[in-house]
């Protein structure tokens, strides 16, 4: 294996999902529905197939999914912006999130990231040879350490990266840190890489767009994807938003990572995209009732919940169960108890910022959730 | 722009296509057919559509198709592999060109291309830091100079790259050009990276897979597609074989570039690898009465048109026409008699090298193919 990818090991989410598998336990881990998408978007995939609309699709996306993506974030940002010269369709987020690293980071280059952060973050930064600057959101309200902040950023600092509704603590930026961290970014010549893909799951306030505060868009890349918002993780289609000067270097990189997406995919997001407001509302309204039902289980249980404003995720302290870290307390979890969460230890640069911490999903139906509590009651 | 993407331009396929939809140009360019993918295959993804497999897949593929790979390797090389760690899907095989360079080579590593050469094999080793070597292969029959090959190599050479049949000359490698390569490397102990995506669209002899060749299996990534043997270049589903000592450092990257690839598309791509016997043989037969069309109508507008053993793709001397060099007489072909060919320059890391040639491919509907043909012999 290539030197710059020699610290990491296999993604904690296939592992846990791995085992889970092996031993049955009920997987609260990886971030993946286990109940369908829509059906009136898979109907839109099934018909671009029969359609023959299975040939390579223009590099950065099919001219219709482009002006799709543009219109939702004009509708959700209020921001108009070129579908041809400022959106990259990728695979996924995570592709988005490669090719924005690849294609604007030079090695030597300093990234903020806010630990726990997502794993291919650090990732592919370090295939980027950037060198990576690390700032800890710690419980209860994981806020943001505005000094730290202003001391970790120097004239080497080429970009921030902003998660927020944020993985996989749940804590959502507010306007007061959006702003300090765009004033931050303005005065230093900054950019804002920002992955959003949990937006329309933002329970307790609205979600904010880092590019639509003032001065911000043009240097800012949004990241986004289907997968979360349309229960569709499988599917593996993304964006990237960003002003032309910036979309160049990330559509330069998409070209040699993939080169192009999922032809008749991208015709079936162009329908999801377009879906009516009350899709999103439902779908809001869904996860609420299934987060109420997972946090108070974790509460009932036992453990202190910390609280979730966004996203699937729910993060807990679980130390009121006297096991060792968070990897002696998940593998317990599956093996003993038949539960599946995911250890937060791998989401820090130094392991044991996360020790105390395990996060749980609540992206699962209903009867799911309740029985990975009845199992906690019964065996934790 | 990050510095290692700065000499790359917007990728030539894309230009072209886009060239040839504003000019009403008959595409004869970008490698994707004109034709839909089999009934049998899109129908397999309706139904995992359907059946709601529509969440991440496992990162490094969904276990039965790992499985169809690996019987597929095994009936097409006779080799028997271990589908869980051995085999890595990929979005593409541009993606498991990606994973490859950026999960097995170091900065500094010396990388041997042939020339001509897809372009995002230059692209991916310039992210991962490489030093590439090139070796020119010229026409009229693009043998291998062994002798050049031999002197290229050096301590630092990490691997040297195939790809048969070859992409955009038609070239296939002989026996004696792979035994050759094959003793080179396992005396200087180098890998073998070999992209075959053009398999089974092998012509004039059988298609010889370096990893079958005694003591390279150890040594070679082999990476391949459904894209073109299934005319569903759209769907974007590659897989990369290699030993699980260099498949560590493919799902690595892998697993940070993409995470996983669209699980209804492996599911379809699975039942696609178990086609009969028949379709191949129907596949080929096809292609070869497409080949004869198109390299008949080029002879008799008067190019001078290079042997073509495999791939949908022919190459020609263009000098007969009197334009200056590759690009111009494309403009010319794609402007005054509304033909899209790919120019060959861009193929090369010394653009001269190609200004003769230009590459079309035979991937059209017969009368598709016989209409740029005569457009051809009426304007040029
Ligand atoms: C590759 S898993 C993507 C993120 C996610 O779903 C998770 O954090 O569980
Ligand atoms: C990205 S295009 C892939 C290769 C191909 O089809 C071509 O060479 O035209």
């Amino acid at each position: 294996v290539a030197k710059r990818l020699e610290k990491f090991k296999t993604t904690i989410f296939t592992q846990m999902s791995m085992l889970a598998i092996k031993h049955g336990a009920i997987n609260l881990g990886q971030g993946f529905p286990n109940f369908d998408g829509p059906d009136f978007v898979k109907e839109a995939a099934i018909q671009a197939i029969k359609d023959g609309k299975n040939q390579y699709a223009r590099g950065y996306g099919v001219p219709d999914f482009n002006n799709a993506i543009a219109a939702r974030f004009k509708k959700d940002t209020g921001l108009v912006i070129d579908p041809e010269k400022e959106v990259t369709v990728t695979s996924g987020c995570t592709e988005a999130i490669a090719a924005t690293m690849l294609g604007l980071i030079n090695p030597g280059d300093e990234v903020i990231l806010f630990a726990p952060f997502y794993d291919s973050y650090e990732a592919t930064l370090s295939m980027a040879g950037a060198e990576v600057k690390c700032i800890t959101l710690r419980p209860p309200d994981f806020s943001v350490p505005i000094d730290e902040l202003k001391s970790t950023i120097s004239k080497n600092t080429r970009a921030i990266l902003i998660n927020t509704p944020h993985n996989p603590t749940g804590k959502m930026f507010t306007r007061e840190e959006l702003n300090t961290i765009a004033s931050l970014c303005i005065e230093n010549d900054v950019l804002v890489f920002t992955d959003e893909v949990y937006d329309k799951l933002a329970f307790e306030m609205d979600h904010i767009s880092m590019a639509s505060l003032p001065g911000m868009y043009e240097r800012t890349v949004t990241m986004n994807s289907l997968g979360k918002t349309f229960s569709l993780t499988g599917w593996k289609i993304g964006w990237a938003i960003a002003p032309p000067h910036l979309t160049w270097g990330v559509r330069q990189a998409h070209s040699f990572l993939t080169f192009a997406t999922s032809t008749p995919m991208q015709w079936a997001a162009t329908v999801a995209l377009c879906a009516p407001d009350s899709y999103f509302e439902e779908l809001k309204r869904d996860y609420m009732a299934k987060k109420a039902i997972l946090v108070q289980g974790l509460k009932d249980v036992g453990f202190k919940v910390f609280p979730s404003s966004g996203t699937y995720f729910v993060v807990v302290d679980h130390t009121p169960f006297g096991l060792e870290n968070d990897i002696t307390f998940c593998e317990y979890l599956i093996k003993e108890v038949g539960v599946v969460a995911i250890p937060t230890s791998v989401f820090y640069l130094n392991p044991e910022d996360g020790r105390n911490l395990v996060r749980f999903t609540f992206c699962k139906d209903e009867e799911t959730l309740r029985s990975a509590v009845e199992r906690m009651k019964e065996k934790l």
